[in-house]
């Protein structure tokens, strides 16, 4: 089946993802930090109750007491739950739908974080996802909810309409210019966070940004979206102008970078994942370019996916160790990436 | 037809070829350094003569006027005639054999300079060639000789049997663990030279090494070309000890370097000499290794002579400027590592 983590979709070439998430908490039951297990349990019973009455789609319940480390690591690098639930046991679970578009984790930070996820640029699309779960469920569950302040969440910065919304973009180009800093200073003026989202601190590997609000009260949904909307529009318009540049300065140099860093995946037999994903960066760079069109975007998707360490682990059948997890790594993108 | 520059020959995965020279000169006519345009001219009309009258080979005579400094580079690139003959023009030439194997320079540093290459390690069989050669023209011209010091030269340093016994051999393992340092300062004592086939000054681009002996007096020819066999076959043993040793320690990571330097020379767009012979050594050092199969010696043999400047340009049959070589280089080797 075809997932959002794999598929292309609109500004493919430069938007990877789109995810809008709903923090949403209880009324009656008190905050994650301060309720018993049996409350934790309550809140899970009512939400897998309240999801069992959707009879438009098909979910999947796991809790997170039933799942093994390695699964619980594979679904956080597909980004369906994040690290934070991974740690979590009894009382914590997430519902998934079958396309896995709709990601709904319960006992996390808050009581319910749903979250709706597409391919490319679909901000837009994501939240109507969202909000149709969200009132579907309001039906069901009385949310905590002030009249001032709009709905209450364990952090105040997610405080009024709970929302994140965030889109993964790939920025090469503004990244090895260094163009970056300027556009993500503006971002952040405009009320907008940027981070990497491989690699530690600043970094970005794979040259992977997610652009996401910061204010999540004063303004309703729509204006959240659209904030976000227009400002990764911008962004995708200079990524396109800078790529462009840099190939007419020198298209030879430019297919040399591309070509090599196909050939290296393609050939090596030890390869750590920070030099996977900055070669797959140039790699997808240079299908976007047209210069390779005999590997999809889809196919590169699933490399990124296959050769993170749960992935990789699962994919093998065996634990895998620190020393040969290199050479697994090599092995999956040999084969993702001769098989065409 | 097969040439000594590309085939693979005994002790193929050290030795690249072997190759003796005898330096000769005439007893009534000046030292080249002396001599007049009559006496040059005499000179190669008389073993232009000599060699019509051997009906056992075939025999081309290039006169170094006649040729275009592109077609002139192209040999000194097949290692047919030295650099410094490249330069002459009216009154000197090069006799070569069908089959290139047999190279005679006429009025370079010396009269004659008869030189005989044999793929691999074949040291004896040059010199019975380079022998044959000697004692037919022998027959025919009066060298300059003194029962003393034996046969004459311009350079003091090939007077007496005027022979230079050279092998070049590939040793990436024992460049890699400096242990060449040693090995050189050994043969320096044993009275042979070892100089970078490639590259300048010290450096041996693509590890690539020429043992060739010092002393041409007081030593017989059978003694020279012993020394330096005895000297290389050493060096044979511990470079392939070394290579052993090299990939028992870390085999993947071993195996790793070589493929990565397969993918880059089947991928990049542009590419310098100087890095085309360092990946090529790490291609060559797999296929000795066993680690490549689809690829023959003899092949990289040949990508190693279409990288370089003027085999390229009479490839392109156009004028190829530094700017374009460097991706005409990368298209040759794609186009000779790709079809196989």
């Amino acid at each position: 089946m075809s997932r959002w983590y794999i598929d292309k979709g609109p500004q493919g070439d430069v938007a990877v993802s789109s995810r809008v998430r709903l923090a949403r908490n209880f009324e009656n039951i008190p905050f994650h930090s301060m309720m018993d297990e049996a409350q934790a349990l309550e809140v899970e019973n009512r939400v897998k109750k309240a999801f069992l009455e959707d009879s438009g789609k098909k979910y999947s319940f796991i809790d997170m007491q039933d799942i093994d480390p390695v699964n619980r690591q594979v679904l956080v690098e597909k980004h369906l739950i994040s690290p934070n639930l991974a740690e979590r046991r009894r009382g914590s679970a997430v519902i998934l739908s079958d396309d896995e578009s709709i990601s709904v984790m319960v006992n996390e930070e808050d009581h319910l974080r749903i979250q709706c996820m597409f391919p490319g640029l679909q901000l837009e699309k994501a939240w109507e996802l969202c909000d149709r779960i969200d009132v579907f469920l309001e039906e069901r569950i009385d949310y905590a909810f002030d009249k001032e302040l709009g709905y209450l969440t364990c952090c105040p910065t997610n405080i009024g309409t709970g929302m994140r919304a965030s889109v993964m973009l790939h920025l090469p180009a503004l990244i090895q210019t260094g163009y970056i800093k300027d556009i993500l200073d503006a971002c952040a003026k405009l009320g907008a966070a940027a981070r990497g989202v491989y690699g530690e601190h600043s970094e970005a590997w794979g040259n992977m940004v997610q652009i996401s609000n910061q204010i999540t009260l004063g303004l309703s949904e729509n204006e959240i979206i659209k904030g976000i909307d227009d400002m990764v529009s911008q962004i995708i318009g200079q990524e396109r102008m800078i790529r462009k540049k840099l190939y007419d300065r020198d298209p030879l140099a430019f297919e040399d970078k591309v070509y090599r860093s196909l050939g290296i995946l393609r050939n090596a037999r030890v390869i750590s994942f920070e030099e996977s994903v900055r070669l797959l960066s140039d790699v997808k760079l240079g299908i976007s370019m047209g210069i390779i069109s005999d590997i999809s975007d889809e196919r590169i998707n699933e490399v990124m996916l296959c050769i993170q360490p749960a992935n990789l682990q699962k994919a093998a059948g065996i634990a895998i160790n620190n020393e040969v997890r290199d050479a697994h790594r090599a092995e999956a993108i040999r084969k993702k990436l001769n098989s065409i």
